[in-house]
């Protein structure tokens, strides 16, 4: 099974896809970011935004998909920015089929550090760990993409287990 | 020429096609509202929101689109809901290869009645006096896809005058 976790944004968005082999044990089999350029108009930024998803769902051909839910205390500008790009990064999902998941930043923590209240150096060397990588994933955004596809391998593990 | 207003959300998203003919004057081709179901998971609400818009431009083939700015002082949450929508509204005018305005609701209320401390009344009034209906157009989200267009039917001519 192929999670693809997305951290969603405008100028960069974080994407890493996750295979579940047979035995439960977790590889990465790409990651990255995707970015807009600042001076370009919003429209144009999502219509790269929700072509660049729907290219990586058509080359890697994830089974689900998991996006970061948006946190913002304070800065409701950024909010609206983001979200904007949320919203057609779901509906490129959307449109491939995918079954979706959404996590909480606290959430993602906690399955893969064991408390929501982790550190992003403890977050990233965790992803390093459970992936068997050599060096921590790079830039940030792709290793927060990773983390949301391992919260949803372990979330859908879980749902399994449950059932 | 026509325009397609849109004033963005997520449950409720109101839309307006003003034409303006030869002679300068405007009429409402037509107005209304798309709405989603709150019980429905965000993505399927976006997809309806994307389709619908693509729908209503292959219908009535505007020329040009102009949507609503996000202003927000207070809730980041309802801030974060109707931005993702928002992010769809404008993929798909760009998709559709519309030229696209974005106009705040003070230069909305400006264009229409004059001072952008204008009310709703005061709006929807000036809606009906400039496109020579018999009633105030409902509800309320479609008087405002009205006034949006025409506010961009305006900013089009004065773009005309000043080349």
């Amino acid at each position: 099974m192929i999670s693809l976790g997305i951290d969603p944004g405008t100028a960069t968005i974080g994407y890493g896809l996750v295979e579940e082999n047979q035995e439960g044990s977790l590889h990465a089999i790409a990651y990255g970011v995707i970015t807009t350029p600042a001076g370009m108009p919003m429209w144009e930024r999502l219509k790269i935004i929700y072509d660049s998803i729907t290219a990586l769902i058509e080359k890697y051909q994830p089974d689900r998909a998991a996006v970061e839910e948006l946190f913002f205390a304070k800065n409701v500008t950024t909010a609206i920015t983001v979200a904007q790009g949320r919203g057609v990064i779901l509906l490129a999902l959307t449109n491939a089929g995918l079954p979706i998941a959404e996590y909480k930043p606290n959430n993602i923590k906690q399955s893969l550090v064991g408390y929501g209240g982790a550190q992003k150096p403890q977050m990233q060397e965790m992803v390093r760990i459970l992936l068997n990588l050599n060096e921590i994933p790079r830039p940030d955004d792709a290793a927060d993409g990773l983390a949301i596809a391992i919260t949803d391998i372990h979330s859908s593990q879980y749902n399994q287990l449950m059932e």
